[in-house]
C-alpha cells in the first residue's frame, strides 16, 4: 500500500472566520483585474474588493451555520455550549440549524440550475412548437443519442418530433408525480450509482417537487435530525445535476456540442476600435443570438464610428460562448466590474446568477449601458429588454443597437485597456474529447485515458470548477492547486470561473504544456497530438470543459471512465475541487460530487462548522455511505497535497481489484 | 367621512428588535401552561419559555433583514449607512437583501403548505387508485361542488372517478408548466381578483415551479430590484393560497365537511385514567386513522388498567380533529411542551411542522413517547413509524399501542394536570356558516351577513390567524386583540393557534357570548340561533374556521362575500390579524391577504425594517397596487385600533359605493 493519508480525517480549519491575509494586498493575481483596479483606486470607484474588506471580520455565528432566521421568533443563535442559549428558541440544536442552513443552500443551488435548464428547455419547447423561428437544431447526433439513452424512439422519425418528446420528458423531470427516478438524470448514471441512490432513497423524482420538499423540511418545526436532512439535501444535490444535464444536452442540441477552437481570455479582449459589448451570466439562450446579431450589424456600428461589434464574455455566459463560438471571455466573476472600468465596454448585457448588483452603480461612472433581460433578474436604474424566444433575434438586435448607441457617448479619457490577453484552446466537450480518443482507440476510446492512469503516466483526472471568492486573492488558489496537479501528472478538466481563471492566466494554452505539464501528462497529451493531425493547433495543458451546469460533463467522463473500468465511481482516480466555491450552485455541486463517489476538495469553507455531527457527515459519513467526501482546505498546496492522495489511493484501489479479477480470470481460464 | 386615519402610513415600530417587557414574567397568560410552567421550574426541566429569554437580546442585523448569507463570501451584513459597508460584498444594497430574505421565507411558507397538500393529495389519490383501503369519500357534495368549480363533470360518473379527475387537475397544479394558471387558486377567486393578479403577473402556473423560481430569483447575483422581488414573493404567497386550498378541500373531500361541534379545550382534557395521545401537527391524513383506531382498542387499554384511549390535539393537527370529531384541542403551539409536563402523555405522535424539536428532550424527562412519522420529519432520539396511506390503519394501531405500552411505565408521583378545560363550539366550515345564514336567507345566505354590516349591526369580519411568538407573552395579544374587536361588533373567524388561543381561554363558548359581544354581535347572534333550532348548542363567541391551510376558507369567506356585495375585496369591511405571527407559512398567508385585497395586522415584526422601500411596499404600495396593506403594531390595544379603523372605512367606502350605485339605478329607474 502507498503512502496514504485517511482523507476522511481531513484537519478541521480554526473556528474563526478564516480570511487569508493576502501576499498580495489587492486580492488579486489577475494581471488584468490589477490594472483596472488601480483605475477603480484612483477615481474612488467602489468594487467588489473594497465591499470585501469592509465586510471584516465577518459574523462568526452565520459563518458557523449556528444563526437560525427560519422564523419570526429568531433570529436565534447557539450562544453557549449547553443550557437553553445552546439551542434555538424552539430548540433546535447546533446541528439541526447548521444542516437546515445547509440544505437550504442546496435547495437554492438546485433551484438555480434548473431554472437555467428550464429556461433553455422553454427555448427548445418554443422551437418545436414552431413558435422560435431563430432557433434550431444544431446537433441532431446529440439528439438522437440523447433520444436514445431516454428510450425516445428514433427510428423513422423527424428530428422535430424527437426532439418534441425528449422536451416533454424534460418537462416531466420538473413536476413529475408519480414515483419514477428523474429520466435525464437516470440516463447518465451508472448502475452501480443509480441502486447506490434507490437504497439511500436519495432518487428525486422531480427537480421543483424536490426543491420544495426540501423547503418544507427545512421549514421551522419539521427536520430536525441531521441525517435525514443532509440526505434530502443529497437528493436536491442530484436534482441539481438532473438539471444541469437538462441545460447541458439542450443546448448542445440547440446550439452545438463544442468542439476545440482558439480563442483569447482576459480584459485586453477588450477592443477600444469596436463597439464591446459584455455578454453576463449563464445562459446561452440570449447571448447566442446577440453573437448571431452582431456579425450582421457590423455596418451600423461603422455608421457610428467604430470598426465592428465585438462580443466578449464574463462569467459563464462567456464559457458557453466560448466553449460553441470562440467568443473571447473577458473576464470571470470577481472581476466583472474591471470590465466596465476599462471605458470602452459600451453594453454589459446579462441574464441570471452571479452578476453584482454593483455593475450598475460602476456603469454609472461611465457611459456603458447595463441591461438585463429575464423576468426573474432585474436591477433598479438597468435598461430591461424582455427576451423572449419567440423574438429572438429582434431582441438581441435592439441590444446590440443598445451598445452601438452607447458607443457615441465613450469618453476617450477614460479608457484605459489593459494589455494583458493570452491564447487559449477550448471547446472540449466529452465528444469532443472521446473523439479525439478514438484516433487511438476507436472501439473503446475512454480506455486511453484510463490505461494512462493504470500505467501511471497520468495520476488521475481532476475537475476544477467554482467560482472566485475574495476569502484568498482571486484566481490565486485555482492557479496554484492547477499548477501543482499538472505537475504531478494530473490530467485536468475545468469548468465556470475556475476555467477562467486559468483561461485568463494563460494556462489553457499549449505553450503553457511545456512549462507547467509534468512528464507523464506531457506524453500523454504528444501523443493525443499526434494521433490527431486534423486538430489545427495543440492540445491545452488544461481541458476546457464548460460553464458551471457543465459539470455535467464531467460528471458524464466519470461515468464513461467507470464504464470503462468495470468499477463504481469510488475506485476511479477522478477527483474535484472548487478551489474558491461562492454560489449556492458550488454547494450543491460538491454535494452531488460527493454522492457520486468523488472526493471534493472545497477551499471555502461552507457554514458548517458549528456542529461537529455535520463537519464529521460531509467528510467522514459520506465516504462510508457513497464513496465519496468533502476536503476542506483552505491553503492551495496542503489542498492539492490531499487531492493527490485521494487520486493515489484510487488509483491503488483499483489496481489491487485490477489484479485480483485478473487472478481471477486466469484461474478461471485455467479451469480453477 | 368618518373618522378615517391613513392606514398605509402606520407608524414605524422601532429600531431595536422589539420585545415587549411582559407584565407577566412567565410569558403566557394560558392558565394551564402557567400550571404546568411551575412543575418545569421546580424540576428543572428547559422549556420554550427559558430558551426565549437566553436568546435575548437577537442580533439586530438579522432581525431587520440585512444580514445576507446566500454565499459563501458571505455572512455579509448592512453595517453603515454609506459606502462599501452598506452593502453586501457583491453590492446588495438592504433593500435587495432585505426582500431576498423575505421572498425566502415566502417559499418556505408556501412550500409547507403545498407539501402538507401533497401528502393529503397523495392519499387521495392512493385512494382513488384503490390502494388506500382505509380511507373513503365522506362529502360526496364537496367533491361534486369542488368538480364543478374545476370544470370536471359530474354528470352520470361515479365518485371516484370523479375524484381522481380532481386529483389529477390537483396535481397539474404543483407541477404544470403550460402557461396556465393554478387551476384550484382560480377556481376560488372572484372575477376582479383574478383581472388583478393577471394583469400583475403575479399568478402562478405551478406550485413547486413558482417554489424554485422564487429560490433561484433570490440566489446570488440573481434579482436585486426588491419590486421584482416583492412582486415574485406575491406569486409565491398565491402558490400558497393554492396550495392551502387544495389542502382544505382535499381534506374536507376524505374526511367530511366541519360542522358546527362540542368540545373543550386546554390541558385539563389530558385524562389520568386514560391513555392519552397527543397528536401534533398539521396533517390529518394520519391522525384522522389514529381517532378511528384509537375507538377500536378500548379493550386493549383496559388491560393495561386505563379506562380508555384518549386523543388529545395540539397545534393544528389539533384543530383539525377538533373540526371534524371534535377531539379535545389540548393546547397551542407555544405549550406543547407544557402537556408533556403533565406526566399523563403516553404518546406524541406527530406529522409535520411547528413541532419543537426540544419535545423529545423533554419526554426523556417522562415516560411519554414521541414518536414521528412522516419521511421529511425525524427528531433523533424519537421513534419513527412510517406512515403509509396504504397501511394506515395498520400504522394508526401501531402508534396507539405504543401509547398503551408506555402508559404501564407513568411515574404517578410526576402526575400533575391542571383543571382548566373549557367548553367550545368549533366546526364552523364555509358550509356550515352558509347552512346558518340560509336559514334566514336561503336564497342569498351570505347577504346576512352583509346586510349586518350595511345595516350598521356588524362592524365587519376579522379572520384571526398564526401562531404564537414569545416576543410577547403567550396568547396575550390574541386574547387582547378578540376582546377590543367583539366588543365592538366584529364578526370574528379564527384559524390555527389564534383559534386555540381563543379556545384555551374559554372565549370560544357561547357563554362567551354575554360577557364580550357587544350588542350589536349579540343580537345578530341571537338572530341566528333563534333560526337554527336544529343546533344543539348556542353559537360561540368567535367562529372556529379551521387550521393555517384552513385560512382558504376565510377567503373563500370574503369571495363569497364581495360576490354578495358586487364589490372587489378592497371594498369588503374584512380584515385579517396574526398577532403573534412565527412560522414562515404566516408571513406566507399575511402576503396573499395582502393581494387578496385586505389590511393584515401583524403582532409580530417581519424581519424587513432594515430597508425603507420594503417598509413601503409592504405598507402603501401594495395598497395602491392590491387595496390591501400590512399594518405593524405589536401592541394590541392600538392594532384592535388599527383593524377597526380598517373596518369602518371599507364600510364607509361601500355605503358610498351603494349609495351610487343605487342613486345610478333609481336614474336609470326614472328613464334618465
Amino acid at each position: 500500500m502507498p503512502r496514504y493519508r485517511d482523507l476522511t480525517h481531513t484537519a478541521r480549519p480554526s473556528d474563526a472566520p478564516r480570511v487569508i491575509e493576502p501576499k498580495n494586498p489587492l486580492r488579486t493575481i489577475d494581471q488584468g483585474a490589477l490594472e483596472m483596479l488601480k483605475v477603480a483606486q484612483e477615481q474612488h470607484i467602489e468594487t467588489v474588493f473594497d465591499r470585501f474588506v469592509a465586510q471584516q471580520p465577518q459574523c462568526g455565528f452565520g459563518y458557523k451555520g449556528v444563526c437560525c432566521r427560519i422564523c419570526l421568533a429568531g433570529p436565534c443563535r447557539v450562544k453557549t455550549e449547553e443550557g437553553p442559549g445552546s439551542k434555538g428558541i424552539c430548540g433546535a440544536t447546533a446541528y439541526t440549524i447548521v444542516s437546515r442552513n445547509l440544505v437550504r443552500m442546496i435547495a437554492g443551488g438546485a433551484a438555480s440550475h434548473s431554472e437555467h435548464a428550464r429556461h433553455v428547455l422553454h427555448t427548445a419547447h418554443a422551437m418545436v412548437e414552431g413558435n422560435a423561428p431563430d432557433y434550431e437544431i444544431k446537433s441532431p447526433e446529440k439528439l438522437h443519442k440523447l433520444a436514445s439513452k431516454l428510450g425516445v424512439s428514433i427510428l423513422n422519425r423527424e428530428d422535430q418530433e424527437i426532439f418534441k418528446d425528449v422536451t416533454e420528458i424534460a418537462y416531466e423531470d420538473f413536476g413529475r408525480y408519480q414515483d419514477r427516478p428523474l429520466a435525464f438524470l437516470e440516463s447518465l448514471l451508472i448502475e452501480q450509482r443509480r441502486n447506490k441512490f434507490k437504497h439511500t432513497n436519495v432518487m428525486p423524482r422531480s427537480i421543483d417537487g424536490t426543491v420544495t420538499e426540501l423547503m418544507a423540511q427545512t421549514a421551522m418545526g419539521v427536520d430536525n435530525d441531521p441525517v435525514n436532512l443532509i440526505f434530502g439535501g443529497i437528493k436536491g444535490a442530484l436534482s441539481d445535476l438532473g438539471g444541469e444535464y437538462i441545460g447541458t444536452t439542450l443546448s448542445d442540441i440547440l446550439f452545438g456540442v463544442p468542439e476545440p477552437i482558439v480563442s483569447e481570455s482576459n480584459l485586453g479582449v477588450i477592443d477600444p476600435k469596436m463597439v464591446n459589448i459584455a455578454v453576463h451570466g449563464h445562459n446561452p439562450v440570449l447571448s447566442e443570438m446577440v453573437v448571431t446579431a452582431a456579425r450582421k450589424m457590423i455596418d451600423e456600428a461603422k455608421k457610428v464610428g467604430a470598426e465592428g461589434v465585438n462580443i466578449v464574455g464574463i462569467c459563464c455566459t462567456g464559457n458557453e460562448l466560448l466553449m460553441r463560438e470562440g467568443v473571447y471571455l473577458a473576464t470571470s466573476s470577481a472581476s466583472q466590474e474591471m470590465a466596465i472600468l476599462t471605458g470602452a465596454l459600451d453594453a454589459m448585457v446579462v441574464d441570471i446568477q452571479c452578476i453584482y448588483p454593483s455593475v450598475q452603480q460602476v456603469a454609472e461612472c461611465f457611459h456603458t449601458k447595463i441591461v438585463t433581460t429575464e423576468a426573474i433578474m432585474k436591477t433598479p436604474g438597468a435598461q430591461h429588454i424582455a427576451f423572449n424566444a419567440e423574438t429572438a433575434m429582434e431582441d438581441a438586435q435592439k441590444l446590440v443597437r443598445i451598445a452601438i448607441e452607447a458607443y457615441k457617448n465613450r469618453d476617450p479619457q477614460k479608457i484605459s485597456i489593459p494589455n494583458e490577453r493570452h491564447k487559449l484552446v477550448a471547446g472540449f466537450s466529452l465528444e469532443a474529447l472521446t473523439n479525439i480518443f478514438s484516433k487511438i482507440n476507436p472501439n473503446r476510446p475512454i480506455s486511453v485515458l484510463t490505461d494512462a492512469i493504470l500505467n501511471g503516466q497520468l495520476k488521475g483526472v481532476v475537475q476544477m470548477a467554482g467560482c472566485n471568492n475574495l476569502r484568498r486573492p482571486q484566481d490565486e488558489s485555482h492557479i496554484a492547486i492547477l499548477k501543482e496537479l499538472v505537475k504531478n501528472d494530473v490530467l485536468v478538466v475545468a469548468t465556470g470561473c475556475s476555467a477562467g481563471a486559468i483561461a485568463k492566466a494563460g494556462l489553457m494554452s499549449p505553450a503553457a504544456v511545456d512549462a507547467y505539464a509534468g512528464e507523464g501528462l506531457k506524453s500523454f497529451l504528444k501523443t493525443l497530438e499526434n494521433a490527431n493531425p486534423q486538430l489545427s493547433t495543440g492540445l491545452p495543458l488544461v481541458f476546457h470543459i464548460g460553464s458551471c451546469v457543465d459539470n455535467s460533463r464531467g460528471i458524464d467522463l466519470v461515468m464513461a471512465m467507470a464504464n470503462e473500468l468495470g468499477v463504481d465511481v469510488p475506485k476511479v482516480p477522478y477527483a474535484a475541487s472548487a478551489p474558491e466555491a461562492m454560489h449556492e450552485k458550488a454547494v450543491a455541486i460538491g454535494t452531488f460530487g460527493v454522492a457520486m463517489g468523488l472526493p471534493v476538495h472545497v477551499g471555502a469553507m461552507p457554514f458548517i462548522e458549528g456542529s461537529d455531527i455535520v463537519y464529521g457527515i460531509t467528510t467522514q459519513i459520506a465516504h462510508d455511505v457513497f464513496g465519496g467526501n468533502f476536503i476542506f482546505e483552505m491553503e492551495p498546496q496542503e489542498a492539492a497535497k490531499k487531492i493527490l492522495d485521494a487520486l493515489e489511493y484510487r488509483t491503488w484501489k483499483l489496481r489491487v481489484h485490477k489484479q485480483a479479477s485478473e487472478k481471477f480470470d486466469t484461474q478461471i481460464a485455467q479451469g480453477w
